[in-house]
């Protein structure tokens, strides 16, 4: 999805990709083949590129900052930057001593320790891998340290988190350019469904003036603090008294973002362009009232084309984003955006996004039945 | 610009390009190579596709007969309807013949046919060629036969019209699926400057309600007694008393309507795409009170890239599309578009658009200089 942007910025993009039918690889000429936690494939990237980025945040620190000592390419945002979005016990860490708003929080060695911080959180925690863990992957609510132990075989320390009694969970982007000029999207509602987003509200409904700006705020704050450049999604939970506490980061173009590539001034994927190429940052104001997002997960239809039709002819108003990844069950394949430019509510728009989404992934075509 | 509504739509696009570094063969992995006039490259393009569709008038009709008769693909527009788009005499003919407004015009096989017909239209006249004229090729305006002689050498017939008083012009585009369903998109108010479209305002300032129907059931007739597939452009000129005479039709995305791209619900690349492939089409009301558009013609600067970036520091709210075309001086090379969101003016919009045109065509980059 930065493919588009790239090409209409000027921006040659050349992509890490490790075979040549991922989907990036389909639309993009420039495809450097290898993996992104081999040292020498992303040197031969490095060594082709001005500026380095990531849509995704695994590749290791090591590797980057052996780029930057060979002053190959820059590296945005850098390794010191990413680190608080690749390991959870750093980010923790530099948060609190920051001062930002975290769930409490303890750090475990071994399996009385994660009981001691059960205990402290009440009894029942979350207990989460520093490193490697997404999509609800590597997370796990728990009551006792044995739930947990297996992990200590990977993982030197684990992150205990209290389970926060959250009313909803809001996502504030910004982006920032390497000399710390920033900006601020509205802050947007974000549900989850088995640990991956399902469905964005933009921006977050029954959220004042006031408290939009404080938690804008916040993540711009953060932004300069860990030095970020490109998007930053900083995912909070809202509690029952209008605070709230940072959940997760995440430095790189965010699927709680997706609803501005048709509902804002600037996509965050241009958006993340211009930042981390060092170009002045577009206009983040909403087109609409509300836009909403709804992912699509893998169902059981392989080929979308049949679903796409059908959902169309349902609602030609919902614009549709496939990424031509082969389908797997649960896996994230395209997302739905509707924007409400005729005044529509946010329920409104939701239910028809969700009934484009049934359409496109779930009812099989007659070919598959047959 | 097809190929990221394609890939977000899951229609995979296969490209007939007559070089590897032609600016679609840039960004598509699916390139078939070779000439849109030869047979034979067409004809293995139609047999890996569903649907042929074109970014240019210029495919020979019986080529395209030829991939009907055998039944390799679906040609949309069909070469019925794109003869009116390659033929300015048949285009007329047609159009006097369904009783839709065009300039007075002539058929002339010789000098002294010529000669009659300027003299019908006042002793001044517009002589065209039928066929193979573009941003103002293939177009003089003359006072003699003898000024256009040189044309009989090339084609059997030309084409006189007369040189129509017009206030300004306009330009409606529809789309349109095979089973007739189509839509209008706001009338736009286009500027030419040396036969080439230079500035669009979306919608046409000062047309009222009762005008705007009246040219889109204009354009949406015309296109379905042409049978159109696709996007059509009718370009007018409005003359003082505002009525409206049809100039020239374009059966593809066109440069008027490239503000829909930023400036409307759906961009027309997305919407001749879900045309062709008879998909329901999209909403097509505008994003904003008025969005402007300004072409970007090669200058005097070769690497766009300074350029832009001077431009977005002068004007971060422009949205600039560059094509990975070589620069030459005149060349359609980008354009860009400002969505007045804010409830700026047309005049406001249209001058931060050229500064910004200005600055990515023109200053020369320092090492340029140097």
């Amino acid at each position: 999805m930065m493919i588009g942007p790239a090409i209409e910025l000027g921006l040659p993009l050349r992509i890490l990709a490790t075979d040549p039918a991922e989907s990036a690889a389909q639309v993009g000429a420039a495809v450097e083949l290898g993996r992104h936690d081999d040292a020498q494939a992303v040197r031969r990237l490095a060594e082709q590129t001005d500026v380095l980025t990531f849509d995704h945040e695994h590749v290791p620190a090591p590797i980057l900052e052996g780029i930057l000592d060979a002053d190959l390419a820059a590296v945005r945002p850098g390794p010191g930057a990413l680190l608080h979005a690749q390991d959870k016990l750093v980010m923790r860490e530099r948060l609190s001593t920051g001062g930002h708003p975290c769930p409490r929080w303890w750090r475990a060695a071994d399996v009385s320790a994660l009981d001691a911080a059960i205990a402290a959180a009440g009894g029942r925690a979350v207990v989460k891998t520093p490193r490697g863990g997404y999509d609800g992957h590597g997370v796990r609510i728990v009551t006792a340290g044995d739930e947990a132990a297996d992990w200590f075989a990977d993982f030197e320390e684990l992150l205990v988190e209290e389970l926060v009694d959250y009313r909803r969970e809001l996502s504030a982007q910004v982006a920032r350019r390497p000399g710390g000029e920033a900006v601020a999207y509205p802050v947007v509602q974000s549900v989850q469904k088995d640990g991956v987003c399902y469905e964005v509200v933009a921006p977050a409904p029954d959220l004042d003036a006031d408290a939009q700006s404080r938690i804008q705020q916040l993540a711009l704050a953060i932004a300069e603090d860990l030095d970020v450049t490109g998007m930053l999604a900083v995912e909070l939970f809202e509690t029952a008294d209008g605070s709230v506490l940072v959940n997760e980061l995440a430095m790189r173009p965010h699927n709680t973002g997706h609803w501005s590539m048709d509902g804002a001034a600037t996509g965050q994927f241009e958006q993340h362009l211009r930042a981390v190429a060092d170009l002045p940052l577009g206009p983040v104001a909403p087109l609409a009232p509300v836009t909403v997002m709804v992912n699509l997960l893998g169902g059981s239809r392989a080929d979308l084309a049949a679903g796409v039709r059908e959902a169309l002819a349902a609602d030609a108003g919902a614009k549709v984003h496939v990424y031509g990844k082969s389908v797997r069950p649960g896996r994230k394949i395209g997302h739905v955006t509707l924007v409400g430019t005729g005044g529509e509510s946010a329920d409104e728009l939701l239910a028809r996004a969700h009934r484009v989404e049934r359409l496109i992934i779930d009812s099989p075509a007659p070919e598959e039945i047959a």
